[in-house]
């Protein structure tokens, strides 16, 4: 066989939830709701003709939906953009993180990372040429500084990823942190890539406090969202990229050859849910009884004797299971039919204080995380 | 700002329907359809469920899926695939030649292409750091020789992109340049990765020969097809990938960080239209209703002076207009309100006899072609 291109390693998003589902486990391994989307979001797509709305869309995005996100940014970034020229509509976040990375690398270019880390950051740098510094955390106590984000930085320094809120942390970037990163974007010419599809899941009623309020230049900060966790429908696959001109230029440029437009149905309908006036309500409900669960959960977790932590916001919980986290993972498949993922998948090399931490995706019906603390329950 | 890491260019089917929208132009520049799918997709859309149809599905694809591609390539193939270790389902036949590219391209890697060839191979290639080498034909009747494929071979050789039937040329490989083809990968351990979408649009009834048939090691060959212009949903971006064990690893491997899956609910309706039984005679009627459509055009604009070649397959039409394509289509855009595509675009350098070569896809209503053809009548 001839020699490999890309490096070939297998998400742990593939992995754990095959061996999950061959073992008849829970799978609490992955952000994925187990129950349906928003009742809007299925009366939005059967709403959606039949004609041409099954053809490609322009590349950079259907103009109706770019124009419905430039209103929905407004209304929660508090950031004017311009549909034509600062958005771009991708396959989920992860197509847009990819086409972001993409856009700003080129062999030798570093991109500074905070881990705990999203999985897919550090492959797509290493794809594109680039090398991925880590800043590491130890817990959601610890904070970004200044800095030790200075001292990452060299002269092929050209991007910084965050990830707010922050999976699998389940808090925000704070004030100071968000400060931290902004000066050293001006300072630098770095740009922030902000991955935020947590945007809309704040348990504790704070708001949500982006890239686009936080840097002020527009060619410095790529905002990246999606559909997925915001209306429980991981599975429609679209996400946007939201950036100046110049940056969405590039970020247009990788998308037309990667995947040229996501499902223009889809789009269509996404649009008409965005300017659904019963939109804004839907979220704060949401986000209200997802905040319950996600409590009741980490209480239960704490009631089996594992220190768990709550959450601010998203729907990952941490509990420290007080042994190594990727034993005690691969026994609770096999032997409670519960999958966690150990936070160790998170760090690009171990880190002190963090092997015994274990995070939990609470968003699953109630019954299946009753049925999940039940069966843990029955082993622990 | 900082330096760019991907080069900035803009597709042509970003531009040219962009300047034709803006112009009032009928855009026959681009294959999209400008009607909607066949009913069977509609209707196997509506009848998806409302719950976890639309969370992810595992990144490979929806097992659904691949058990109905399999079924499907057995049928039309002739050959007998594994869904879960030889199929990929991809954002269309874009993504599944941007995984299989970046699969098996690395730093220095040369990809043979064959001009006139579509327009994302080049890129795609570049982008994964290879080196595209072209032979180039400059017309429908000349033919791939073995002779001048090996003498495009070096060490650095890894893959051969094929397009069969070939766009923008109207027919597909035959035999010998089959047998060209595969005795090159064999010898020299190359990948074929063939680009297959118009595989059901036979015009002139001969059955579709791919590299599936053409190529038995499975580990050097990749079958890319998709729903778009076999349903006329180019906009539900559902393709595939269809390779050895080996060769599927590497690009699923790319492809979980790339767009992680496409979207489900249109994964799940794709699987309910391959494996309805009326679909085999959907393909036999589009064909057959195509080609009568495709034909009439053709004859119109010979109609018009415009010598133009009738396609065996596919939906584009190739007509000699006699001075500089792109002067004249820039023109047509203008002055008549017709956009087509120099030949050109294809081509990597210019070449002698094909500066004067305009394509039509003609994937459209017959009014809309009918009053393309009064537009251009009116001014030619
Ligand atoms: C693409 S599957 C990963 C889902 C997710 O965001 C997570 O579990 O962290
Ligand atoms: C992705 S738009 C291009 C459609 C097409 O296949 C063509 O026009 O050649």
């Amino acid at each position: 066989a001839p020699a490999a291109g890309a490096a070939v390693t297998e998400s742990v998003f593939v992995r754990i939830p095959a061996l999950a589902a061959r073992h008849g486990a829970v799978n609490l391994a992955q952000g994925v709701f187990d129950h349906g989307p928003e009742p809007v979001l299925l009366d939005a797509l059967a709403a959606v003709g039949g004609g041409v709305e099954h053809q490609y869309a322009p590349s950079p995005g259907h103009p109706r939906l770019r124009a419905a996100l430039a209103r929905h940014v407004e209304r929660h970034d508090g950031a004017a953009v311009r549909p034509d020229e600062e958005i771009t509509v991708t396959v989920g976040a992860t197509e847009a993180l990819h086409c972001a990375i993409t856009a700003l690398v080129r062999p030798g270019s570093e991109v500074l990372l905070v881990e705990p880390a999203y999985e897919q950051y550090a492959p797509v740098v290493r794809s594109a040429g680039g090398v991925p510094r880590a800043l590491r955390l130890r817990s959601a106590r610890e904070r970004v500084t200044a800095e030790e984000l200075e001292a990452l930085v060299t002269p092929a320094t050209r991007a910084i990823v965050v990830n707010t809120p922050w999976n699998p942390l389940g808090r925000a970037l704070d004030e100071q942190e968000w400060r931290a990163v902004a000066g050293l974007a001006e300072r630098h010419g770095i740009v922030v890539v902000s991955d935020e599809p947590y945007e809309h899941l704040s348990l504790d009623g704070s708001p949500h406090r982006g890239v686009l309020a936080a840097v002020p230049d527009p060619e410095l900060r790529i905002k990246i969202s999606s559909v997925s966790k915001t209306f429980a429908a991981t599975g429609w696959r679209i996400g946007w990229a939201v950036a100046g001109p110049e940056l969405t230029r590039r970020i247009r440029a990788v998308h037309q050859f990667l995947t040229f437009c996501p499902p223009t149905p889809l789009q269509l309908a996404t649009a008409a849910v965005l300017d659904d006036p019963g939109t804004g309500g839907v979220l704060e409900r949401r986000a209200r009884e997802l905040g319950e669960k996600v409590r009741g959960f980490a209480a239960d977790l704490r009631g089996l004797g594992l220190p768990a932590e709550t959450p601010d916001c998203g729907f990952f919980v941490l509990a420290d299971v007080g042994e190594d986290a990727e034993d005690w993972c691969h026994r609770m498949i096999t032997d409670a039919g519960v999958a966690g993922l150990p936070m160790s998948v998170f760090y690009s090399e171990p880190v002190a204080g963090t092997g015994s931490i274990v995070r939990f995706a609470a968003c699953k019906r109630q019954e299946t995380l009753t049925e999940a603390v039940r069966r843990l329950g029955s082993v622990l």
